[in-house]
């Protein structure tokens, strides 16, 4: 099908685009505007979506899943400590009130670049001007056969997939009698010592030296083996080095194996090979490095080395400036001349400069200055009551940090009940070291 | 492997089984007692084994899920209101303090009656007395080629499965243009008018009608149209007959069609047909029958038409007074000389009753009575602010039957997280018709 049709003056005017209630008076703009198209509704393409709320344009956001999820607590997803729908919401609601916006669930194969269109499973989507928010997967640096043996943290359902893998390796050692069998099940492999590499460190300590620590008969969970593995010389690399250190010293005290410096070398079903070292493990997450998505290849566009689309100082794509690409899509210079860290803050400031040029376009003002990234800090939270906070001049680390960035990730969460609910969760958590969502789910047992 | 050899007492004594904290007495029994082995971790198995808790006697209980689901809320799931950790405890979580009790998960392939053992996916399970609660599936009443096209709701991936359809429909009537397919999709159609069936019509209209009524700008979610199918005459057959008309009307309040005396006599993925007329509908969810899980098949015992097994008046298989079957397994007669139904209070009162027995045969003391089903009532929920509730006596429909609906359900809900979980995501349903947990998720879309 065409999706234009849905978009029809036509239709705009027989009140149903957009729809207005009883006691509205008709919000169905005259001139509805051009068509702004936002591929993907991450933390770049949402924000893009809620600045361009009362921009005399329409707006269209696609994605191929039907909510926005609030990646940075994806680890507690994985870890049993959250529910999904605890860390996602509906796009559709959250746009509910934004008048100009139109929401689609759909995948998209492709972009037109040249027929201004995007191609969709279910039809073509015209456009007047594009942003491409399509976010990235994990990567695994040409070994994409280790993906099975090691499954990354970006999707519900990676989250949900590796909840089960860590929770059945606990109950298979509980019913397994050959000792090595059940030292390799109790052992985790963590690849990567970013913020999600130390979060799932912890997390996984957390669980087993206490939210499992009475429930087994026949295994101590709290002897389970926790290795974290770094390429690079220190964790937290982005961080100030007191931080990363102030983490490895944490993350020690909870029993986490540290070997930074040690690349992995193989992953199959029975372990990891790390520098040479044979490592027998049943879970292993990787959380090593990110590929953006095909973007790139659908607008036949320059790319850096993980796939990031190079755009100009406006965001846009060279010689295409009804084009935007932003977020982890998108490869941008910060003003230290290296390329901006893919994560929510940043897409969220491109998302919200996007909007500005488009709605300056519009009115036919100045363009706005090129994009410039605030950094506001980067936080890490080091399992239960720890964490580390760096706010450029302010460094935070412990109890204090770990308050912090509960707040701000509380703060930031979509939607009151969600909010609500986490707090609760964590609370709770906090209280008794419970986890409220272990359950094994979609697993053949 | 050979489970037994988890249970030697050399294990017993060297203290890991059942585990003694660095500040308790040595627990563990010197005659550990006769081994007693649950099959199931449903309400009939998880009321044994905590009827069990200070019996002298080894109790193993084995589920091929990690948790006890609280079942009659499992229709809120499906329709989006709660999360399925909300409605699911882990069993190891649940049993926790009790030191002669283990958990295993397992899937439990046969019994072998006269070896005395359980066989498992991962090896033999000896046991002394034998506790069969493995519940019921639903049932097409040999058109199992129906289950496809028309889900039924006992697992949570069958609720899991469900919300997606619902919430796909929507989305897909969305982006549709073809006037004819987007009144399929947002066509629903319920077998069944039992509790189940009543309660998913209820929640799917409500659905509909206020959680996202504005949430999408081409279709209008109230114009849905909800089709409930009941073979006999009238809907909740088990409920007095003015509650069966209140439901009736509460529902077409809600805007659900009502087809008594209509049986469905073909399903396929383009909708149904009902008494030889054609319903396209893209949703359709099965809530008519139940068979009993293949138990009766393993232990090669008499059984019904449902497949339940035929027990003694102590729940005991005839000549074999050491294998109990109780709950949805379980065909017993009440009272009034029909069959007992297949819901939580009678498991649970069969649970207890069993581990009575078993408790009264190894003291050695006389046998309890037989088991007689004390009836403390049912009740269903119809949509938001509205129930029906049998109390024997006393019959409540309305607000009030809600109110109490809503405060036992949470008050039997196990585990203090998840009573608080619930009552909070009622609570903001209640107060904002908003479902929070609107995730399709591992639908390909």
């Amino acid at each position: 099908m065409n999706f234009d049709q849905l978009f029809e003056p036509a239709m705009a005017c027989s009140r149903r685009w957009p729809r207005c209630g009883p006691k509205d008076r008709c919000a169905a703009p005259r001139d509805a505007g051009e068509h702004i198209v936002i591929v993907g509704g991450g933390f770049g393409g949402l924000a893009a979506a809620v600045a361009l709320r009362r921009a005399p344009v329409r707006v269209t956001i696609i994605d191929r899943r039907n909510y926005h999820l609030f990646q940075p607590l994806l680890y507690q997803v994985a870890t049993a400590g959250l529910s999904p729908a605890d860390i996602a919401s509906p796009i559709r609601s959250i746009l509910r009130r934004h008048r100009n916006t139109t929401v689609l669930l759909g995948k998209v194969t492709g972009i037109d670049v040249a027929g201004k269109a995007v191609l969709t499973d279910t039809g073509r989507l015209a456009y007047d001007q594009l942003v491409v928010a399509t976010g990235a997967r994990h990567a695994y640096f040409s070994h994409e056969e280790w993906e099975r043996f090691a499954p990354g943290l970006k999707k519900i359902d990676d989250a949900v997939d590796i909840r089960g893998r860590i929770l059945i390796a606990f109950e298979r050692a509980e019913s397994s009698s050959d000792e090595r069998e059940r030292r390799r099940l109790l052992s985790f492999v963590i690849v990567g010592g970013g913020p999600t590499g130390v979060e799932m460190a912890g997390a996984i300590a957390e669980l087993a030296r206490r939210a499992l620590a009475t429930d087994f008969r026949n295994i101590d969970p709290g002897s389970a083996r926790i290795v974290l593995v770094e390429s690079g010389p220190r964790l937290l690399s982005h961080f100030p080095e007191p931080l990363s250190a102030f983490a490895e010293r944490s993350l020690a005290r909870l029993g986490v194996e540290i070997r930074v410096g040690t690349r992995v070398s193989r992953c199959d079903p029975e372990g990891v090979v790390l520098a040479n070292q044979r490592l027998e493990a049943h879970t292993i997450v990787w959380a090593a490095g990110v590929m953006a998505s095909p973007a790139a290849k659908w607008l036949d566009a320059e790319r850096d080395a993980a796939g990031r689309v190079l755009v100009g100082p406006d965001l846009t794509l060279k010689g295409h400036p009804e084009i935007f690409v932003i977020g982890d899509t998108a490869s941008v210079d910060g003003a230290d001349g290296k390329p901006l860290p893919g994560i929510a803050l940043v897409a969220k400031q491109q998302g919200a400069y996007v909007a500005r040029v488009i709605a300056a376009r519009r009115r036919g003002g100045p363009a706005p200055a090129p994009f410039r990234y605030r950094h506001l800090g980067t936080m890490a939270t080091i399992g239960r009551k720890s964490a580390v906070v760096d706010f450029g001049g302010v460094r935070l680390t412990g109890f204090a940090a770990w308050l912090l960035w509960g707040l701000v990730h509380v703060c930031f969460l979509v939607g009151f009940r969600n909010r609500a609910a986490v707090t609760m969760g964590w609370l709770w958590a906090y209280l008794t070291f419970e986890r409220g969502a272990r359950l094994i789910t979609g697993h053949e047992t």
